[in-house]
Formats: C-alpha cells, sequence, structure tokens
C-alpha cells in the first residue's frame, strides 16, 4: 500500500509527531496552502483547530481525506461542510479536556461565589471590607450539555453539594449518576431555579442563540451564568442588558462570538462579567495529552481498528454511545 | 434557683436572642464595661469574638463566669488567661465554619491554579491573552491542621483528585479518610512534595510562627501557601521575603497578625500574594448559624446536659474525641 499523507493545519509547532516517522508523510499546511494541499492528504490532522480554513476548503475539486482529527471538543468549526462528507470520518478531542474544563468550571463558581474579584478590586485599593459570601453547598445548578465535559462539570458540583439538572438533547430517567437527564424543552423551567447555569453544549442549529433575552428573563436574580460551549450559543448583546439590569447577579465567559474578543468589544467593562480567552480546558501539557490522542487513534487507524471519538456528522459532537454505523474505514479499506 | 445572667459582649446586633426570652437575664457588655460586669455574670458569650478585652478583664476580682462560648474556631483570643479557670467551661464554634471555610480554600486553590486574578488584570486592561494553566486533579496538598475544617478542606481536595497530607498534634496511621495523619514534625518534610500548603491549624504556643524563612525555603518554586488558621501562623516579613525571591508561587492570606490589615502595610502589594478580610467562612446567614449554635447549647446548660464543643484550654482546641472531664457543670451543680 502507498504511504499514508498525513496533513496536519498547523498555526503552532505540533509535539511528539516523531511517532509517526517511517510510517507516514508528514505534511504541513497553512490556512493559505490548504485548499490546494487537501486532494493529496489521506488524513487531515486540524491541529490550528480555532481556524475555519477547512471549512473554505473542503467544498474544492478532488479527493477529500478519508480522516479528518480536530484536537478539540467541538467541531462546529467543520460543519456543515463536512456534514455531507459520506466518505470522511470525524473525531475530535472527546475525553481531554473533561477534568481541567470541570475544575475551571467549578472555580468560577466559587470565584463568583465568594466575590474573589470583589476582594481582590478592593486589595488594590488596599481596603479592607469584610462581606458575607454565597455558600455554594446547598444551591442548585443546571448544566447544559450531557456529555462527558458536561458530567464531570456535574460530577465536580455535586461532590461540593451542589444540586445538579443535568440537561441533554433527550430526556432520560435512569442516569446511573445524575438519575435525571432534562430534555432541552425543560430548560426554561429548570433556570428559574438555579443559582448556576452552565452552558457546555455542542454548538449545533438548535443550540445557538439559546441564552438570550426570553431565558435571562427566566432565571433568578440570585443566578449567575456560565458560558464555557461556544460564543454562539450567547446572544451577548442581551446578556450585557441582563447583567446591568441586574436581572442576573453575574457571568462568566471563556467563550465569545468573536475570538480574541475585540478590544473595543462592550464586553470587557460590563459590570458582574468575567471574562477569560477561551483557556478553560487548555492546562500545561494540554499539547502534549492532544498529539497522543491523535497518535493513538492513528495507530488504531494504521491497524484498520474503528477509530476512537467518531463523531456523528448530524448530531454535531460524539454520541455518548456511538453508532456502529459511524466505525471508519481505515487505509486498508478500499478506496471510494 | 436564682435567674441566669448571660453577658453578651457584642459589637454588632446578637440575633435570635428572643429565645432566651424569660429564662435568662440578658446583659449587654462592651470593651469598657466588661471586666466591671464579668463578676455578676453566669454565662459570657464572646459575641464580638474577634476582641481582646475578655483576655484583658479576666483577671480581675470577683466570680468568673462558668460557661464562656466564643462563636469562633479559634480560641486564641481567651487563651493563655483562661486557660486555668477550672470552673470555667469554654465552648466554641466548631462545626458551622467547616464548609464554608472548605469551599473558601477549594476556590483559592482553583483560582491561583487557573491563575484567576491574571485574567481578571487582563481583563481590565481590556486584553487577550491565552495561557495555560496549572491541573489541581493529580497535584499534592498538605493541609495543616487535622480538626473539623482540616478535614473538610481535606475532603473537597481529594474530591477532586488531589493527594492530601493531613497534618495533627499527633501522628495516627488509622484515619478513616485520610489513612495516615501526620505530625507537625513531619511538616518540613512533607511542604517539599506539596503544590498546595494549607494553614488552618489552631494557634497555640507551637503553632505560633511556624510558617517562617526555613518553611518557605522547603517548598517548591511551583508551591503555593493558603493561610486561613491566624495571621500569628505566619512570619509575615518571611513570606513577603519567599514570594519576591520566588522561592514560592502564590500565597493567599484571609487572617493576619494586625486585623484590620492597615492600608500602609507592605502586604497588599506584594506579587503573587491574595489578600481577603477575615472572611473565609462567613457565608450569608452565619450571623443565624452562631446564635442558634449558642442557643442550642444554652439549652443543654439549662437542662444540665454537658455541653458541646468544650475546648481543652491545655491543647487550646476541641479535641476529636472530648475528655469526659471536660463535661461542664450546669447552673444545677453546685457553685464553686
Amino acid at each position: 500500500m502507498s504511504e499514508t499523507c498525513v496533513l496536519v493545519l498547523d498555526a503552532e509547532p505540533l509535539p511528539r509527531l516523531d511517532r509517526l516517522a517511517g510510517r507516514a508523510r508528514v505534511v504541513h499546511a497553512d490556512e493559505k496552502t490548504l485548499a490546494e494541499q487537501l486532494p493529496a492528504a489521506d488524513v487531515l490532522l486540524v491541529w490550528d483547530f480555532l481556524s475555519d480554513a477547512v471549512r473554505r476548503a473542503w467544498p474544492g475539486d478532488g479527493p477529500r481525506p478519508r480522516w479528518v482529527h480536530t484536537p478539540s471538543a467541538g467541531v462546529d468549526r467543520l460543519l456543515p461542510e463536512l456534514a455531507d462528507a459520506r466518505d470522511t470520518v470525524i473525531t475530535n478531542a472527546r475525553g481531554v479536556f473533561d477534568r481541567p474544563i470541570a475544575e475551571y468550571v467549578l472555580g468560577l463558581v466559587l470565584a463568583m461565589a465568594k466575590d474573589f474579584r470583589g476582594t481582590w478590586e478592593l486589595q488594590r485599593q488596599r481596603r479592607w471590607r469584610h462581606r458575607e459570601t454565597f455558600r455554594v453547598g446547598g444551591s442548585r445548578a443546571t448544566v447544559v450539555g450531557s456529555g462527558p465535559i458536561g458530567r464531570e462539570i456535574g460530577r465536580a458540583l455535586l461532590a461540593l453539594g451542589v444540586k445538579v439538572d443535568l440537561v441533554g438533547r433527550t430526556a432520560r430517567d435512569t442516569d446511573p449518576e445524575f438519575g435525571r437527564v432534562h430534555a432541552t424543552a425543560s430548560l426554561p423551567h429548570l433556570v428559574g431555579d438555579s443559582d448556576w447555569v452552565v452552558c457546555v453544549a455542542p454548538l449545533t442549529p438548535e443550540s445557538a442563540g439559546m441564552f438570550d433575552a426570553a431565558m435571562f428573563a427566566r432565571m433568578k436574580p440570585e443566578a449567575h451564568f456560565v458560558n464555557v460551549g461556544r460564543g454562539q450559543h450567547v446572544v451577548e448583546d442581551d446578556l450585557v442588558d441582563a447583567l446591568l439590569e441586574h436581572r442576573i447577579s453575574g457571568a462568566a465567559l471563556d467563550v465569545f462570538a468573536a475570538e480574541p474578543l475585540p478590544a473595543d468589544s462592550r464586553l470587557w467593562d460590563v459590570p458582574g462579567l468575567l471574562i477569560s480567552p477561551h483557556m478553560c480546558g487548555d492546562t500545561l501539557g494540554w499539547r502534549d495529552d492532544l498529539a497522543e490522542q491523535f497518535l493513538d487513534n492513528y495507530d488504531r487507524w494504521e491497524r484498520g481498528q474503528p477509530l476512537h471519538n467518531v463523531v456523528d456528522k448530524r448530531l454535531g459532537y460524539v454520541p455518548t454511545a456511538p453508532a456502529a454505523a459511524a466505525a471508519p474505514a481505515g487505509p486498508a479499506a478500499p478506496q471510494p
């Protein structure tokens, strides 16, 4: 069989690629060259997973890679353009970000409950001002997104004594850890009882813009909102209004409709709004973990075994029980 | 029997005292009047538990109250003056602060791991700067203080996947939750392996100043230190030097040798040092909880039952298995 061509779209160097030495021809692409290199690639590694270049280049002429891997949890930057690519398997970084993002969200919840930002602002002013803070144990959270990251966030909150309502695409009553998973349709009712509303859903046409003025209006004045999903889940102007009008108590955004957030965005200064630069899952060594995950899957590909973390292109994420139909053809399978 | 006199040293109003209506004569004292009122009191409630007035007034003439309750975890503001008061029982607020302080410390650990303060400082400057952060799961913590608050902090860290070394007065190998509790003498060895060192010990002559230049020198450059015990546990100048010389990565202090921290203290501006105004345990409703706890103990006192949370005056805290000898005489018992 001819040597496999692994095309890597990279803005930053990819670690650990020596594991492919002698096994594949590794070719690097940038946003400009990608379209022209795509037809020769068997495998595309979207190392620069924040780029929209794949989506733009995909509809061109010639063969397409049979396997596209994105080292991110979300695959929204590949869809819908790749949704109909029947002979291409998409895999993602499911698993790598679960614990780091759960830690980050738990930290945000505690930081908001204890008003760390207010305390450190007072520190800058050399002011000693005792305040009473929220107790997190016994409070109630709604976590929107029942995939591995949402579940890990839920677990971390449960361990602190928070009552957790998990929201997924479809309701189910037999979840081993959370008892019940609520359907998205229940969200407007759930948020009214929640002290913490956390969005970690995959971005799909159904979930885009779900946090809008109507949703914020249903929340309690004491509620805090956290978004670690995608910026497009939130109607940002509606969130700003909700904060300015004190319809909710606070919010933390790690993701934005436009990233990097432009320096002249009004979001930077909104009282009660914490902004971080899309880093919630990125702990030291994360790039190594992501490279290892791809390379482990490459081992499977080479052996003709079903890949891990195969995305359901219609759903836009990896279903919790992956459909057998989604199992990919390895390099030994007949080329369409 | 004559009506019990409950003397309340209060700087702020005490809630829920209506529960004593018809049962006791409640008399309020301030720092100036306390000495003169003390001889008439059967019970002293040190509602203003940050005051040193009791210690100053205690050695005077006349009878002393048979029961002194401080609505704080630490009793260091009563000792050593009350240590020899053989006919006086001291009780404290053991239990009320466990969960709130554990939440606060967990929040500080996560905030330091994820560099929230750096992120919010960048937000003020409208700067988007992605960084990689520490993963808390898999890290190692030493918690100094094996009473209920230290244990609750340990539990919260364990739930996040942190390896926890608990340090108490004496070593024991059979702790049901932590396996081993280390003796204080092991502390210099333990801190060298720790990413997080948390002080929540009672302040005693042995623990005062335990975090000094020598101890900070044994910590890793990546280590972070948290003090929610008492300010006197730390040689503050030594901590400042350790931070300025990058011998440790960061610290968070909620307690200080002098409180309120004077506006001209050098501590306010030390890079890597987070300052909060002795509020780690004070969640909304905390004063109600503290009043209820005293009043529940008062019910026991009235019935002649042993009080809860009796301090061992020699140790300076409530031992985990209270000595039977410490059980107090109620009002029905013979007056010495």
